[in-house]
């Protein structure tokens, strides 16, 4: 299946976004190179505007759509990361930002785009998001649609955590570990990493366990959805979303693996960046931490062979209170 | 009063540290910007080693004695981030740390000193820590002792945070907001920041309400003890020690201001820290930020004449869960 981005969207996203995203730093962790036995660089997302790699991409779709000569606003549904980045995007660009938001989403995400990044919500039943966002771009003439993870513009824009990852490890690493849920950002990034260090490096996605439709896509070759239709509700709520006939294509030619990390390795990963490395990182990150330190990764690639290894540390958009809750119930 | 150290101790530090500390990022966030009506730049000391500046004075330290012909081995007594600091100064030169800690210490940070930072700990009756040092002092020929705040090389090694932040942030700074307890970070930073930029600079410190000894003594002249001899328990606990005889003349002639911030908003402001700029800090580090948005901060140094505000984030240790609770205690 052809790929809906090549090098070129990446390399162009990034010239494209750089006025507007924060250049996140890589940070070392004595800790968790010790742990691995390996050098591990971790790329920063969550100091990203809007705290999260999201806000790349929803830069880079709005940049391009006003670039088109667009104007009229931009729209998506999403109660996540991809409502507060495009959000922000829209009143950075001056243009409107729609976001249909499910109506059983939490009050304090309604409450973080409406006021901190002052986009229009509407809300919806959550079964009725494609026609609610329909109804709102229909009713608003010139608006553009944002997918969160299918929107080749998306795509790309996320890309540009790569881009400038690998200006900023030195000497290429030898594996890039990287979460992976709508697979906007394992996409992306995948083709700037095969751009830049072709076959010499491994780029392994990691996935929460309970809702493991990406590897079984990429085991079995054919796009999956959530066993049973639904997604269970895992602790990485922002990995819970499905691959797309845009995304899975490139996973699947440009990716070497995908490994699943169980729930209370994911907030164990979690806590421990937290206390190790004073990053506030959200569950969806801890995952490619729990890939890290995993056997399966060990028994795959050695660190004799696979020594410089990069973690996306993906977002930090997480309700500190609860999750703490959530790790003493399991005991962590 | 003499200064126990000048700038080209600080310029030296900086040399002799580099190879051993980590050069930590400066963050910026728009949230904290857009709060102050400043531009606003943090010196996240949270990644530093350990997980607090406190490494680089005890680095400092560690390598002048062993240059200087030493390596029996590193004494000192404390509880806090200079006990880990020294610990892991020591292991990385090979040579012994030992570190007198109270008996009433918590048990993780007797552990994270032993067992991660490998030093021996020899614990004690709370009130005869100088005495017990001086006992393993005696037992170890050669060793030498390195006071967490009032030795000169810690100092100077403090000071190092400043000669980053002068080439990371651009332009100079109209302020720099630095937290105070012993005064080594504050003394050592304020010869840094006065050798580069003159009195272009103020220089604020950031120091809890109930633990106010520094400020009492700034407006004294004289060198004031806790009230009543005993420090509160304040939630900052990296500041609850008092300015000594080598860093209150710095402080005294150097530093333009010391304001205070109560309980309830330090720890407000590190929840604000976590949840906007996503870096997992330590209510001691909440304090520079407590100043930073305060109204007494606004009135002295008004927004329009002091736009360039720089904030040490002094340290990330931690417990979040308990320190969530005692946020939630205060209805935050």
């Amino acid at each position: 299946m052809p790929h809906c981005i090549s090098s070129t969207d990446v390399d162009a996203a990034y010239e494209r976004v750089k006025p507007y995203v924060t250049r996140t730093p890589v940070l070392t962790s004595s800790f968790f190179s010790s742990l691995s036995d390996r050098d591990v660089q971790f790329k920063c997302e969550a100091f990203q505007k809007t705290g999260s790699f999201k806000f790349r991409g929803a830069t880079n779709a709005t940049r391009m759509y006003i670039e088109g000569g667009g104007g009229a606003a931009v729209v998506t549904h999403s109660s996540g990361n991809h409502a507060q980045a495009l959000a922000l995007a829209g009143s950075m660009n001056s243009i409107p930002a729609h976001i249909i938001m499910p109506n059983n989403a939490p009050e304090a995400k309604r409450r973080a785009v409406e006021e901190t990044y002052k986009a229009n919500v509407t809300l919806c039943d959550p079964t009725k998001r494609q026609e609610t966002a329909d109804g709102v771009l229909a009713s608003l003439d010139g608006a553009e649609f944002i997918h969160p993870s299918e929107d080749p513009r998306v795509i790309a824009g996320q890309g540009t955590v790569s881009k400038e990852l690998i200006e900023q490890c030195g000497e290429p690493l030898d594996v890039v570990i990287i979460p992976v849920g709508g697979g906007g950002l394992a996409s992306g990034n995948s083709v700037a990493l095969r751009a830049a260090w072709g076959d010499n490096v491994k780029i392994v996605l990691a996935e929460p366990e309970i809702v493991d439709d990406a590897k079984r896509s990429f085991e079995s070759g054919e796009l999956q959805g959530h066993e049973g239709g639904v997604a269970k509700p895992s602790v990485a709520d922002g990995l819970k979303t499905t691959l797309g006939p845009n995304t899975f294509p490139i996973v699947k030619d440009l990716c070497d693996d995908i490994m699943t990390v169980s729930e209370k390795e994911i907030l164990r990963c979690t806590k421990l960046v937290w206390e190790r490395m004073k990053v506030m990182i959200e569950p969806s990150a801890g995952v490619g931490v729990g890939v890290l330190i995993s056997d399966e990764f060990k028994q795959k690639y050695p660190a004799d062979k696979y020594k410089r290894v990069g973690v996306v540390l993906c977002g930090g958009n997480v309700d500190v209170g609860k999750t703490i809750v959530k790790m003493q119930e399991m005991g962590l």
